[in-house]
C-alpha cells in the first residue's frame, strides 16, 4: 500500500467543538463541565485507548506511529541515541496547551478533561502525562509549577496543591524517570504583569521569591537535574517608563538568592537561563545567549548558570539556532536545548516541532562538539498547532519532531565520519598552526612584530572560502 | 505648576488584581463574581464618576484629561475638524479588552464588569460606551457582533441576544450618535480555526453566511455608514494541507453573495475590506491594500468595496502607513482609516495608539488628498498596554490618540499652506508637462517616436531628487 | 576514501588579490591591465582547463564536479528532467558578478579578464559563457544587455557594440543552444536613479524606451523564448518626494508601447514581469505576486504578462518561495522562476543558490501542477559568495543549485505517487464535494439559503488540519 | 513669503551625469578626466562657492542654509549646546560617497573632483574637507586611513602618502579643530574578504595590525580624541566553514594588542568598538551593545574600550537606538554616537541624517543622563541619499540633522526641568526605596526572609505603568 495511514481518532471531537465558548478575546470555558471526562471519579483506563507503545520500525515504515529514525538503544559514534537525546516532553505545551491564540479561544478539549483546574483534573493530567512518557519510550519531563497544580488563594495554599501533585508524580516516576528540569512560571498571572524579579513592586519581587524558592525545592525532590529561569516579564514595554539599570539590579540579586538558596539545601542540579528577545514584552533581558552572558558575566554570576537555548526564540533574535548553539558552547554555557521551530516568515514565538532536516544536522554539530548536553538534554518546547485537534497529534508532533533530531544526529555523524567538511575548516585556518600563530594565540605577537612580518611578507595571499562546496558536502549527508 | 497631574482614579485596583486567577495559558477568571459590579442589578450612576467631559484646552495645558489639538469644531482648510477626523471608539478594544496576552491572564477588570458575559452584563458595557463617547465628545462607534451581545446556544438565541443589545444601542444612540461600522467577528469561536468563508467546512461556511447576514441587517438598522470584513481566519497555517485556489474562489463567492443582501435590503453603506499580512494565520489572504485589490479585481468585486487601512497592519506587511494610505487611494479604495501603531521593533499586532506625529502628519496628508474619509472615518482600533489597569487610561489613550491626528490636520495644512513640499514635486515631473508628456500620459508615444528623440537628445539630464530637502520641509512643519 | 576531493584550480589567485585595488566604497581596478589575460588578442584554448564536461554520476558519488541528482535525459512523471527543469545560466552573475559589495571591492577577477570592459573582452567573455554550458550540458542562458557589451557614447554606439556580440552569440549558440529570456539592465547607470519608466524625467522615460526596444529586438534575434521586465528602480526611496499615482501611469503606458512593438516584430516570447520588494529602492512598485498582478489587471495587461518569480525577492517581501509561487500560478501567471535564495536572518537579496532540498521540493511541487514552465525555466539568478574566488566554484554552485533542484523534482514525484499528502487535501475540502458545495462554488447559494441551512444543521463539526501528519508525510519525502 | 527657497546649485551637473561610466555591478569611473576639476593643479578658490557661513536664524527662518534649532553658544541645562553635541563630520560618506549602491554606479562626482585617487585629488578633498567644516561652523572630523590617502603599492608607500597628507590635514587643523576619532578601514580591500583581525589568513592579521598600529599613530598626531574599531567583515557568511572560537580568541588578541601599543606612545584618546549587527557579514561578531560588552568582559578587555552606537546598527539589530544607548551607558560604556538612522522597512543599513524628532529627544535624554559624551561627541556617520547631487544637498543634510539633534535636545531639557516623566518613573519603584528595598538591592534579602513577607502580605497590589500618560507627556514636550 502507497499511502500513509491516516488515523481517525478523534475520540472525543464533536463535544470539544460543539461546546459553547463563552465570548470574549482570549477566553476560556467557563462552565464547561460537560466534557468528555466525568469530574469527581478518578479516572479509569487508559488516557490514550487507540495508541500503541511507539516502537522503532525504520526509514521505510510508513506509520505514523512509528519512530523512523530514533533508535532509542542504538550506538552512534559511541553513545546510544537516548543519551545524546536526552528528549523531554514539556507538561506545558503537551497536557496546558489549549490552542488559544490572540484572537482564538480554546480548539483543544481533550477527552480526559472536565474544564475545570481542580487538584483532582491536576493529578489525572499528571497520570496522562505518564502514560505519554510510557507510550513515547522517554525517561524525562519538564514542568512549571503553576501548569501541574491549581493556585490557591495563598501562598500557603497554593504551595498545598503543589505538594499533593508532586506527590503524585513522584510515584509515578518510579526509579527510572525524573524531571529534566522544573521552572517557576511567573507570568501569567496579572501580579507579574511588571515583572517578576524585575517588577517596579516590591512585594512581587518578595512573591516570586517565595515561589521560585518552593520550584526549586520541589524541583529538587522530584531529583530533577536542572531548573530553568525564563524570564518572559522580565524585560520592559517601553524604556520612557523604566529604570532598566534598577531592573536588572534586582534581577542580579534574585538570581543570586537563588544560587544561595539552591547550595544552602544541596541541590546539584544546574540552574539555566532562557534567552528569548521578546514576547510578551518588547524587549526582554535576557535578549540572546550574548546578552544572558554578558549580564551573567556583569554580576559575577557566569559560573553558577548555564543557558537553556531555544530554536524559535533563537530566530526571533535575529540569529540562527545554530549561531545561539555556539555562542552558549564557546562561552561554556551550553546547558540545554529547548527542540523547536518558528516560522521564518512571522514575528512571533509559533514553538512548532523542529521538522527541518538540515537544522537539525547542525544542531547535532553542536551538541557533538559539545559532548553531548548531559545533565541537559532535549525539551520539546513545542506545541500543536492550534488546528491540530486530534489526540493522536500530540503523538505525531513528538514522534515527528524526536525522528527529525535523530535524523540530524545520524547525518552529524556521518558528516563526522566522512571528515571532509572538517578537513575544510582545518585548512582555512592552518596558516594559524605555525609559529608566528602560536605566538599570536599566546597573547606574544605585539604590533611592532606584525608590523615587520607584514611589511616582509607584501600582499596576502588569500584563498577561496569554498562555502558553496562546504554546502555541497553538508547537504549532501542529509 | 510644572509638573503634570497624576492622576489616580485606581477605583477598584485592590479587586482587580486580589481576583484569583485560573491557571491556564490565555484564560479568565471563571468564577469572579466577586467584582466591582452587583451581577443582577442595573449599573447605577456613572461608570466614568471622576472625568469630566473632555474639552479644548490648547497647546499650552497639562491637563491629561484635555484636548491640546483637537478643537472639534475649529476649521481648517475649509472643513471642521470633526469632519475632517470623523473619530469612532472601538468598543471591542475599549470595552471588551481584558489585557490578556500568549503569555498572560487578564489584568483588567472594569468597575462595571461582573466577572459574566450575561446579557445583563452586555446592556451594562453598552452604557458605559455611550456614557464614554459622550465624555470624548464622539458621535461613532464601531462594533463586531460577538462583542456587544453574548453567545446563545443556538444561531436564533445569539441572534435574539444581540437584537436586545442592539435594542438598547439603537435608544442610546439617540439622534446623533451612529455606528462608523459594524462586523461579524469570525475568529474567535474554535469552529472558525480553519476560517470563516475560507474555512474547508462547508457548514463554516453556511454558519459564516447567517452570521454576515445578521450582522449587516443589525449595522442597517443602527444607520451604520459603514461594514467591514476583517479575515483574520481567511489564510492558512501552511500552504502543505490548503487548497489556497479553491479558499479564494470560496471567498469570492462569499462576498458576491454579501455584496447581493446588501442590495436587497436597501444597506447603503460601504463595505469595507481590512488587509493584514498575517497573526493569527502565517498568511491572510487580504495580505495589504494591493494584494486585497487584486483579489477584488480577479473576481470582478472592485466596484463593490473599499478598503480600512490600519496603521500596525501596514507595517507588519513591510509598508509605512503612509504608503498603505497612498497605494488605496490611487487605487480608489481609501475608504477608513483603524488609527493605531505597532511597534518597530516587534513582529506582531500591538495596536497602540498613534503617537507619532510625522506618520499623524502623513496620514493626514493621504486623507486631505482624498478629499476626506467620508462615508468613512478614523476608528481607534487601539488597546491600552496590558500594564495600563486605571480607568483615566481608557481617556488618556483616546486624547491622545486623537490629538496626535489632531495635530497631524494642523501640520499637513501648514504644509499644503506653505505649498514648498507641493513644488518639489511638481517641479520634479516638469518635463511631463509637455506636448511629449501629454503625448506619452495619453498612451500615444510608440517605441519607435520614444527611440527617435532618445537619439536626437542625447545623455538626458538628472537633477537632484532633493529628499534631506524635502524631510527638512516637512519636518519644520511638525 | 571517505573525504571529498577538494580542488585547489586556483589558477590566477596571487594575481587576483595582489592587484592594486584603487580605494573608494563600491569601486574597481581602475588600471589592471596586468590580469592572466592579454588584452588584445582573441583568447586561445579553453577558459576552463581541468573542468571535464559534467556528468552524472548518482547520489553516491563524492565528486564536486558531477551531478548527483539531475540526469537530464532520465524520465520523472513522463517526461525528462530536462525539460522539466529547462535551466538557464545567468550571464550576469556568472560572468559579470565582481564579489563588490556596499562594502568591499571586486574579489573575482577571473583568469580570462584584463580588466577593461572592451568589445574584445565582451566578446572573450561570451565565449567562456559557451563553454560553460557547454561543460554543464545545458541549453539556455539569460543576460542583461548592458552585460553582454559595452556602453558607448550614444545610443546608436551602444547598439552597434551590443549588434556584434549578438552576432557573435548567434553564431555561438548553433542549432541547439537560445536565450531563455532577455532583458535591459534599466537600473546601473546614473540616468536611472529616479527609474527607467517611472523617472521623473521624460528623457529617460525616452531612453528606456529606446534601450528596451533594442533589447526585445535583440532577444527576438537569438530566440529567446521569453523577455523579462525587472524594475530595479521602478519605485521609490521615499514618498515625501513622489508623486506614485504619476509614476505608476507612466509604467503602464510604457508596458503598453512594449507590448505594441512586440506584436509588431512578430516576437513571440512571454512578456514576464519580475516582482521585488525593494533594494536598490525602498520600495518597488512590483513589490510582489500579488501586487504586480492588481497593476496588471488595473490597466488591463493582465493577458499580456506572466511572471518571474524569485525565491530570494520571495522571502525579501514576507512571503515563502512557495506562496509566491502558488499566488502567481492560481492567478495564471507562472511563468518563470528565478532560483535562488536569500538568507532567513538577512534583510537584503543575498542571492545564493538554492540548496535547501524542503524547499526545493515545495517548488517542484508547484511546477509540477503548472504543468511545467516551459516557455519558462530556471534561471540561475545566483551568485557566488564574494568569497568563493576559484574557477571551480562557479561549477560547483551551478552543480550544486541543479542537484538541488533535481532532488526537489525526485521528491516531489515520490510524493505524488504516493498520494498521501494529496488525500490529506482532497478530504479536507470534501464537504464541498456535494450538491451544496457545487452550488456555492457556481455562486448560487444565497445568504437566506445558507442561513437555513446553518439554522438547521446547528454547530458545526470541525476536524484536525492534520498539520504535523502533513509535515511528517513531506519529510518523509525528503 | 510663504515658499521655502528651492536651491539651485547644480554646478556642474551637466557633467555629472553626462559622464560615461563604465559598466559592471559597482563599479566607477575609470577614466574620468574631463571632471569640472583640473588633475594636476591646486585647487584655487572656494570648493563651495554660494554656500555661506551657516549661521543660526532660530525655528521661523525658511532658510535651509540656516541653523533654526542648533545654536552653538546658547546654553541648555548649564552647557553650551556645542559643548552637549561635539559634532563631528565623517570624512567617509561626505567626501568619499560616490552614491553606488549594490544595484548602481557612482551618481556623484563632485566639481572638486578629477575621477582619480591621487595623491594631489586627496590634499584637494582635505581642503574642501576643511571649509566644509568651517562654513559648518564645526570643529570635529572623523576619517579612516584609506579614505583620506590613496593605497600605494607597499605598507611603506601607503604609508608615506597618509603621512602626506596626515601633515596636511594636521596644518588645516590650526588650533581649534581636532579629529573626533580616526579609524583604520579593514574592509573594502579583497584581501579583508575574510575578516581583518579575524580572517583566517595570518598574513592578514599582520597586514591588520600594521595598518591599525598606523592609524592609531596618525590619530595621535592629530590630536584625535578616540579611536574606533569597526570590524565590518569581522564575522562569518556562514557558520558551516568557520572557527568561530578561533576567531574571536584572534580578535581578543589583536585588540589586547592595540591596547598595548597604545599605552606605550602615550595615546590618550579612548579606544572605541562600534556595534552592528550584519551586512556585509551574514553575521558581525559585535552584534549589538550587549554582545560586544559581553566579549570584552570575557577577555578582561571591559576597562579598556566603550562602545560607539550607531542608530541605524541599532535598529538593525532590533533595537531602538535608545536602547542601545541606554544599554551602553549602564554597562559604563557610552563614549560616542553615529548619529544617524535607518528605513524602519528596510532590512540594510542605510546611513540616513536622523531626521525624528522623537527619537532625537530619547537620545539626548540618554546623553544628558550619561552626563554628556566627552571625549566623545556625535558623529554624522550619515549620507546624502543616492539621488541627491547638489553639492548643496551635502550642506541641508548636515543641517537638518544637527538641527534634529538640538532640538532634541531642546526637548530633553524641557522634560528634566518639567519633571512629570521623572516623577512618574520615581513613583514607579518607591516601594524598593525602603528598608527592605535598600536590602534587597544589598544583596542582604535571602528566599527565606522574602518567603516570610510575601506570606504575611497576601496578594501584592499592582498599579498601572502609566504608559500611554508617560508617552502624552513625552509627546506634548516635541
Amino acid at each position: 500500500m502507497k499511502a500513509w495511514k491516516i488515523l481517525s481518532l478523534c475520540l472525543c471531537l464533536s463535544l470539544v467543538l460543539n461546546v459553547v465558548i463563552a465570548v470574549g478575546p482570549p477566553t476560556c470555558p467557563a462552565d464547561v463541565g460537560s466534557g468528555c471526562a466525568s469530574d469527581s471519579d478518578e479516572w479509569q483506563g487508559e488516557f490514550f485507548p487507540g495508541i500503541p507503545k511507539i516502537k522503532y520500525e525504520g526509514p521505510k515504515s510508513k506509520n505514523p506511529l512509528a519512530y523512523k529514525w530514533y533508535n532509542a538503544d542504538e550506538e552512534i559514534l559511541g553513545k546510544k541515541m537516548k543519551d545524546w537525546m536526552r528528549f523531554s516532553v514539556a507538561f506545558w505545551h503537551t497536557f496546558r496547551g489549549t490552542g488559544a491564540d490572540p484572537f482564538g479561544a480554546p480548539t483543544k478539549l481533550w477527552p480526559w478533561e472536565d474544564g475545570t483546574n481542580s487538584l483532582a483534573m491536576a493529578k489525572r493530567r499528571m497520570r496522562a502525562n505518564f502514560e505519554f512518557l510510557e507510550k513515547l519510550g522517554l525517561d524525562r519531563w519538564c514542568f512549571h509549577d503553576r501548569d501541574i497544580a491549581p493556585d490557591g488563594k495563598t501562598i500557603e495554599e497554593t504551595n498545598a496543591n503543589l505538594d499533593e501533585v508532586v506527590a503524585l508524580a513522584k510515584e509515578l516516576q518510579g526509579t527510572k524517570i525524573r524531571p529534566l528540569w522544573g521552572t517557576a512560571q511567573l507570568f501569567l498571572h496579572p501580579r507579574f504583569m511588571h515583572g517578576a524579579a524585575t517588577s517596579s513592586e516590591l512585594g512581587v519581587y518578595a512573591y516570586s521569591a517565595a515561589q521560585v524558592k518552593k520550584a526549586i525545592e520541589v524541583t529538587h525532590y522530584l531529583g530533577g537535574e536542572n531548573y530553568v529561569f525564563w524570564g518572559g516579564r522580565e524585560g520592559y514595554q517601553t524604556l520612557v517608563n523604566t529604570d532598566m539599570e534598577r531592573e536588572l539590579n534586582h534581577l542580579a540579586r534574585f538570581l543570586e538568592a537563588a544560587v544561595a538558596y539552591k547550595k544552602k539545601i544541596g541541590f546539584n542540579g544546574t540552574f539555566l537561563i532562557e534567552p528569548k528577545p521578546q514576547e510578551p514584552t518588547k524587549h526582554q533581558y535576557d535578549w540572546d545567549a550574548a546578552t544572558s552572558a554578558n549580564f551573567l558575566r556583569k554580576y559575577g554570576l557566569i559560573d553558577e548558570f548555564k543557558l537553556n537555548i531555544e530554536c524559535n526564540h533563537a530566530t526571533l533574535s535575529g540569529h540562527s539556532c545554530h549561531h545561539e548553539l555556539e555562542t552558549a558552547r564557546i562561552n561554556g554555557l551550553l546547558g540545554n536545548i529547548d527542540a523547536n521551530s518558528g516560522d521564518p516568515q512571522t514575528g512571533w514565538d509559533t514553538d512548532q516541532f523542529l521538522m527541518d532536516i538540515q537544522e537539525a544536522t547542525l544542531v547535532m554539530l553542536s551538541v557533538i562538539r559539545n559532548g553531548g548536553l548531559a545533565p541537559g538534554g532535549f525539551n520539546f518546547d513545542a506545541k500543536l498547532r492550534r488546528e491540530s485537534t486530534d489526540v493522536e497529534d500530540l503523538f505525531i508532533g513528538h514522534i515527528a519532531g524526536m525522528d527529525t533530531l535523530a535524523r540530524g544526529l545520524r547525518n552529524a555523524a556521518k558528516l563526522i565520519e566522512d571528515g571532509s567538511l572538517d578537513e575544510i575548516i582545518r585548512k582555512r585556518y592552518q596558516s594559524f598552526d605555525t609559529e608566528l600563530g602560536a605566538q599570536i594565540e599566546a597573547g606574544k605577537a605585539d604590533f611592532e612584530l606584525l608590523e615587520k612580518k607584514a611589511k616582509e611578507w607584501g600582499e596576502p595571499k588569500v584563498p577561496s572560502a569554498k562555502q558553496e562546496l562546504a554546502e555541497m558536502i553538508l547537504q549532501a549527508a542529509l
